[in-house]
């Protein structure tokens, strides 16, 4: 029963989220009824990170298991002929060992979020980005930034209904620059760490915005997450903003 | 009667073009309708240049003159205000001298192509790219592509339609180079002159798509430009992956 590792493109505008559900299209739910219509079998997925609705990926990672051994490039075109012309795109399959798990064996996860930081609103890229329209101070808020990396007692960033046994994580970056390409004035925002609490990228990116916006200090930043109190940190930022980037493995971890 | 200079961004998919249509949805059109909306009277547009049915821009210029004179912040709002939901927005408004024309004045226009390459469809970016399933050769696009530069009689590279005068210009730069990031491959073309002639741009881009499939060699591209003979060029290359960049206007045009 081979075990196959595939990567995972993804818009979520149309989704609500990842995780199969009854009723609602997931991308979870797109891509097994591929493998049900390709190879006749009810293949379950296995996700690195279960993303939210709105949430897109360019570096989804999963694993399936499938009764036969099909050429992992028939596996990969045939799951994209059967998920046209939903925007779920396979980017490749491969076999992997059977103590391959997508998500048990990450090591490192990497998000990123983009802010389009002017006054007109986004006509070409509105699914993928958070508009705020007043200047945001891209330096300040990398300097409010890096008091959050390192290993914290995340709980002021995390959602209420997050499943996490812990709420301590190590942040190994997080990184804000500006990218401005004439008038397209955008704030990119790179977050890598071995697992996030569930919305913690996009609290955390509310919060860098007040930093951004001069109403909150780095020290400021320090005390809120010292306090571990949720009801102090900025605005959840919206989803459409955040991509899934890239799952790390280490060859052991295979 | 002040006139003013409008920098627009656009999503092209849902529009059949810039050009005013009776009962076709336009981006002009949209324009227009704000505009009227926002002063009560009925503005008419002139543009840098007229995009295709599905054609991006970021940074078209269109010319406008009002009855009165608002602030140009107003006007930027305003029709941004009467124009959503549309995925049209007012970048920026100024007050130009009169003779300032968005056609006339313009000494470059920028495009930009994007080409997926790779084997699976594009999830995200599927309205703003040609997917291309087998490997290009970007240095042979790159190396045909300077056999287009400096000025021509562009008639292979010419739609039946286009309405010029003359079928020669200049062409002041082709570049064509890979941008890859992780499994998202892509191939850009960046095309700059005064002026283009209509499809010059998407048949150029089909044109090196052959060049970088190895069915077409440097010596065969300067050959079907010298024949004048359209029916030699390439494919024309899909709407959906051009983008109208930029207009570059000198102090005394304006």
């Amino acid at each position: 029963m081979p075990r196959y590792k595939l990567v995972i493109e993804y818009d979520g505008a149309p989704f609500c989220g990842w995780q199969r559900q009854a009723d609602d299209p997931t991308v979870q739910g797109a891509i097994e009824a591929a493998v049900l219509r390709f190879s006749g079998q009810p293949g379950r997925l296995t996700c690195a990170g279960r993303t939210d609705a709105g949430v897109h990926a360019i570096g989804q990672v999963a694993h399936l298991d499938l009764d036969r051994e099909w050429r992992t490039d028939t596996v990969r075109d045939a799951l994209n002929a059967h998920l046209r012309p939903q925007p779920v795109a396979i980017l490749s399959a491969e076999i992997v060992p059977d103590t391959f798990d997508a998500r048990h064996s990450a090591i490192r996860r990497h998000y990123r979020y983009r802010i389009l930081n002017r006054r007109s609103p986004a006509a070409l890229t509105r699914a993928h980005v958070w508009q705020v329209p007043w200047a945001l101070d891209a330096d300040a808020m990398h300097a409010a930034a890096q008091r959050l990396v390192g290993r914290h007692d995340f709980s002021a960033f995390r959602a209420a209904e997050c499943q996490a046994k812990s709420p301590v994580r190590t942040l190994e970056r997080l990184d804000v620059a500006r990218a401005t390409m004439g008038l397209h004035a955008e704030i990119v925002v790179a977050a890598s760490a071995r697992s996030f609490l569930h919305h913690q990228v996009r609290a955390m990116v509310g919060t860098l915005m007040l930093a951004g916006s001069g109403r909150l200090s780095p020290d400021a930043l320090s005390d809120i997450l010292a306090s571990g109190d949720k009801r102090r940190c900025g605005p959840l930022a919206p989803a459409a903003g955040l991509t899934f980037v890239r799952v790390d493995y280490d060859e052991i971890g295979k």
